[in-house]
C-alpha cells in the first residue's frame, strides 16, 4: 500500500502541477471565456489589472457577471430542494464552487460576484487556488482524510513535521506551542479550559499538589471546589463562538444567546471610539481608560473571579469595533498585574487579514498574550501558548478523540505559503467615497489594518442586497456595519471594481 | 476552472479505480511482502481466512508482525521530536498510517498490530480503504477541502445531494432532518441548544410568541429569563464530550472534569447490571426500575428543570455499561410523560458498531428518540431529528461559520457504501475464554451488540500493554474495562488472531 500510495503520489503530483504552470498554456476556463463575452453586460468594466500589477490568478474573470436576479431560477429550484432537508433561512446565496475562482463566487445561474465576504472571512487565498488544489490532491492529504488519527493517542509520525512547517511556522512571537482543535468556538473553549486549570494550579500551589478527595468528588457533581466558580471576562459586543462556554463570553446579539443557559461571567465595556481616530485622539484615550478602569474593577471584585480576559483585536461580528494599541497594552498590563491570563481571539483577525499575520502584532507588546486562538482562514483551529505552565499537570486533562485535524493542518501549511501582503490603496479610496457620500459611509474604520475595513450605514441591509445586483458579495456585522472581508489575493483591480460598484449603490 | 476540474476528475478517477480493481493484478504491497517473510516471527499464525470467508482486503497482512519492543528505537526518536511541540503524555503509539492497511496499524519500527481500538472507535472500514481513497482523491473532495463553505450562508449547490445520498440515507427511523457539526461534543451541544430552544418555546406558548424585552436584555447578561436556568439530565459514568456544556453532562472520571466550571445539572444512576444478563434477569429488572424511578424524581423535582435527557445506548468511556431495551423504552415513556426530550448519543455506538446501524434500533421503540447525535466512525458529526418543532423559530439561532464539513460528509457517504454486517463469532469465543480464565475475563458484555464487546480485568493496564507485545492494539474504558472497538471490516480470521493473542496474555 505504501508503495502504491507513492506511485499514485507521483502521478497525481505531476497532473496537479500541470494545472498551475505554465497557466498561460492552459485552455481558457469556461467562465473566463464567458466573462470576456459578457463584458458588456458586466456590472463594471474597471477590471483591467494596473500596469505593473501582476495578477495572482491569470485566468481570473475580469469582472463580475450578472445574468439574472439573485437568486435566479436555477438557484431558486436548488434552494427549494435543500429546504426540505436543511435550514435555509440564513441562506445568502446558493454557490457553485466548481465555477468559482480567485476572488469570484459563482452561482447556478451563471452569475459571478466579486466576493469581499469570503465565507465569513474564512477563504484566505481565493476559490480553487491552484496551489491549494495541489495540496488537496496530494497523497498525504488523502491519507490524512481516510486515516484520521486520534492525535493524542496515535499521532502520525509526520505530525511534528506538519506542525513545525505549518501551524508553528507562523506562531506569534513568544508562543512556541500549540493545542489544535476543530473550530473557532472550540479553540476558545480549549483556551478557557487551559486558563482554568492554570488558575487553580496557582491557587493550589503548583503542579505537584494533588487534587483533594473533596475536589475529585465535587467535580463529579459539577460543584465547587472541583468545578470551581471561576469565570472568563469578555467585552460587550464580543463574539467568541456559540458553544456553551464560548457563548457565555459572546455578547453580540440576543439572537445568539436567547434560551441558552449561560455561566454568570462578567463583561466589561469595549471602547466606543470616534472616527477618524486622529481627529478624536483625546476623547478616545479617555474612553479607553474608562474601559480599562471598569475592567480592573470587574477583575478585582466580580463574584466569580476571572481566570482570564478574552478579547478580539477588532470586534468583528459585533460591528467592527476597533481600539488602539494603547488600550491593548493597558489590558496586558492589567491582567499581568492581577495574575490572570490574556487570551487574544484571532479567529477572524488572524492569518493576514489586517496587514500583519496576527492583528495583535500591531500593538507593540513587550510581553506577549498568554494564548492566541485561531480558526477560519487557517482552516484548522487551536490556541498558541508559550508558558510551559499552561500545559496541564497531567495527561488526559486537555484531550479529545480527534484533537484537531491533520488534513486541515496540511491545508493551512499550503495557505501560509500562498499568503502575500496587500497594499493600502483600498482604505484611502474608501475615505474619498466617505467624503463624497457622508450619509452612506459613516465611521469608516480599519486604517492600517489591511483589508479589515468596515463602516456604518443607516440602510445597511439594502446596501448589501443592492451590492449583489452590481456583482458584489458583501457582508454585515453588528446592527448597521458593512464589513469587508476580502481574501488575501484581493488586488488593486478588485478594489476598483468594488469601489465603482459601491458608488453605484450609493447613487441609487 | 470547472472544465479543468472535470478533466482532472477523469484522470484521477481512472487512476484511483485502478488501485482497487482488480487488486490481484497489483504488485504486492511492501508490508504484505514483509508480512509473508516474517511469518515465523509473527506473534500468531492463525491468519488464514476461513474457507468460504472472502476477505475484505485481499492484500491485508496475514497477521501481526512484532520486530521490536513498542515503542521501538525509531518511534522513540519521533516521540522525542514531537514532545518538543505537542503534548505526548497521552501517546499510545506513534503510527505510520501510510504503512497501515485494513485492520492493521503500523509503526515506524516495522511493527504491525491488529487494531481493535481503531482510533478510539473512529475508523470504520479499515486503514487506507481503497474505496475511501477513491472518494478522498475525487475532484468533489478536493473542491470541498479548498473551497470550504459557510454552509448556513453559502451552501454548495450539491449539498442537498450530499446529504440525501449520504448522512440522511442512514437517518434513524422517524428522524428525517439533520443539523451538521464538527465533533461528538459539538453534536451534543448543538442538540442541547435545540432542546433548550424547544423547551422555552413550549413554555412561551409557541413559535410566534416573541421574545420579551426582558428576555433580550437578560440574555445579554447571561441571566434568566433570557438565559434560563434549565438543565440537561445525564447519567452517572456517562461521557458526552469535553466542551463546557457537554462536559457538564459527562460523569466519567474526575480527570475529565477537574478545575472546569460546570453547570449545576442533574445526574441519574445508570443501571449496574450483572452479567451474564440472562442469569440475573430479575435483579437486573429491579435495578433498572430503581434507576428509572430516580430519573423521574430528578425530572420532576430538580431545581434546574431538565429540558432533555441524554444517554448513550452503551456507556462507552464510562466502562462499557449496558442496559436492556426495557430500560430505554421506559426512559422514552418517562420523557414523553413529562414533556421533555430524549437525546440518544450514538457518537461511539453508531455506524454499525453494535450489529445494527444505530444501537438504539435494538430497543424496539414505537416512538423514536427526539434527537440522535453522531460522530467518530461517521467522520462527520451532527444530530438527527424529525419533529419540525425542533427547528428554531428564527434563523441564526442555531448557526456558526462552518456548520459541519462537506468534505467529511462526502467521506461518510463513501463509508456507508462500504459497511458490511459482521457475524457473532467473536462473542461466543470470548465466552469460552471467560470460562477458561474467569479471573481475567469478568462481566463479559456486549452479546448481540456486534463487536461492541467489553469485560473487566483486575490487571487491565498490564493486559493492554502485554497485548501490544503479541501484536494487538486494544483499548480500555472506565476503571478496569478492556474494550474492543474493532473496525467494521473485522472478520473471523482477525477474531482468531485476537483470541489467540489474548490467551497468550492471560497465560502469562
Amino acid at each position: 500500500m505504501a508503495s502504491l500510495l507513492r506511485t499514485t503520489a507521483r502521478m497525481r503530483l505531476s497532473s496537479a502541477r500541470s494545472i498551475i504552470r505554465p497557466s498561460s498554456r492552459l485552455p481558457v476556463p469556461a467562465f473566463a471565456a464567458a466573462s470576456s463575452r459578457h463584458m458588456a453586460s458586466a456590472a463594471t468594466a474597471a477590471a483591467t489589472p494596473d500596469v505593473g500589477e501582476q495578477p495572482f490568478f491569470e485566468d481570473e474573470p475580469r469582472g463580475p457577471i450578472i445574468k439574472t436576479e439573485i437568486p435566479g431560477p436555477k438557484s431558486q429550484e436548488a434552494i427549494k430542494r435543500l429546504t426540505k432537508v436543511f435550514d435555509t433561512r440564513s441562506l445568502n446565496m446558493m454557490a457553485d464552487y466548481a465555477s468559482s475562482f480567485g476572488n469570484y463566487i459563482a452561482d447556478l445561474d451563471g452569475n459571478l460576484l466579486l466576493d469581499v465576504y469570503a465565507q465569513i472571512a474564512s477563504i484566505p487565498v481565493g476559490y480553487n487556488n491552484p496551489s491549494l488544489l495541489l495540496a488537496a490532491s496530494s497523497p498525504q492529504m488523502a491519507s490524512s482524510i481516510i486515516n484520521r488519527p486520534a492525535l493524542g493517542n496515535f499521532p502520525s509520525h509526520d505530525w511534528a513535521d506538519i506542525l513545525e512547517t505549518g501551524i508553528l511556522s507562523v506562531a506569534p512571537k513568544g508562543l512556541n506551542q500549540v493545542f489544535t482543535g476543530q473550530s473557532g468556538s472550540d479553540a476558545n473553549e480549549l483556551a478557557y479550559k487551559a486558563a482554568f486549570m492554570w488558575k487553580r494550579r496557582q491557587e493550589r500551589g503548583g503542579p505537584d499538589v494533588d487534587f483533594t478527595p473533596e475536589e475529585m468528588s465535587s467535580a463529579m457533581n459539577n460543584q465547587a471546589p472541583g468545578a470551581p466558580p471561576l469565570s472568563i471576562l469578555s467585552f460587550k459586543s464580543a463574539f467568541h463562538g456559540r458553544l456553551f462556554g464560548s457563548l457565555s463570553t459572546t455578547r453580540s446579539k440576543p439572537i445568539h444567546k436567547l434560551d441558552i443557559p449561560a455561566f454568570d461571567w462578567p463583561q466589561a465595556p469595549f471602547p466606543a471610539l470616534k472616527y477618524p481616530l486622529e481627529a478624536h485622539a483625546e476623547e478616545n484615550a479617555k474612553e479607553e481608560q474608562r474601559c480599562l478602569d471598569e475592567t480592573e474593577r470587574l477583575i478585582t471584585t466580580f463574584h466569580h473571579p476571572p481566570a482570564a480576559v478574552v478579547i478580539e483585536p477588532i470586534q468583528s461580528e459585533g460591528g467592527d469595533n476597533h481600539a488602539t494599541p494603547a488600550f491593548f497594552r493597558g489590558l496586558r498590563a492589567l491582567t499581568r498585574k492581577h495574575g490572570i491570563l490574556l487570551i487574544v481571539d484571532e479567529v477572524q483577525t488572524g492569518v493576514g487579514a489586517t496587514g500583519k499575520f496576527w492583528a495583535h502584532e500591531h500593538w507593540g507588546l513587550d510581553d506577549p498574550p498568554d494564548m492566541v486562538t485561531f480558526s477560519k482562514k487557517a482552516q484548522t483551529a487551536g490556541y498558541y501558548f508559550g508558558n510551559a505552565e499552561l500545559r496541564p499537570n497531567k495527561p488526559y486533562r486537555q484531550f479529545n478523540t480527534w484533537m484537531g485535524d491533520p488534513a486541515r493542518a496540511i491545508l493551512f501549511r499550503a495557505i501560509i505559503k500562498e499568503i502575500e501582503r496587500l497594499d493600502l490603496y483600498l482604505y484611502s479610496e474608501l475615505e474619498r467615497l466617505a467624503g463624497q457620500y457622508p450619509k452612506e459611509v459613516q465611521n469608516l474604520r480599519g486604517k492600517g489594518q489591511g483589508t479589515f475595513i468596515a463602516w456604518d450605514s443607516p440602510r445597511r441591509d439594502e446596501v448589501l442586497k443592492k451590492a449583489k445586483s452590481v456583482g458584489i458579495n458583501i457582508g454585515g456585522s453588528g446592527e448597521r456595519a458593512v464589513r469587508l472581508r476580502p481574501m488575501l489575493v484581493f488586488q488593486r483591480h478588485h478594489a476598483d471594481i468594488l469601489l465603482e460598484g459601491l458608488e453605484k449603490v450609493f447613487k441609487s
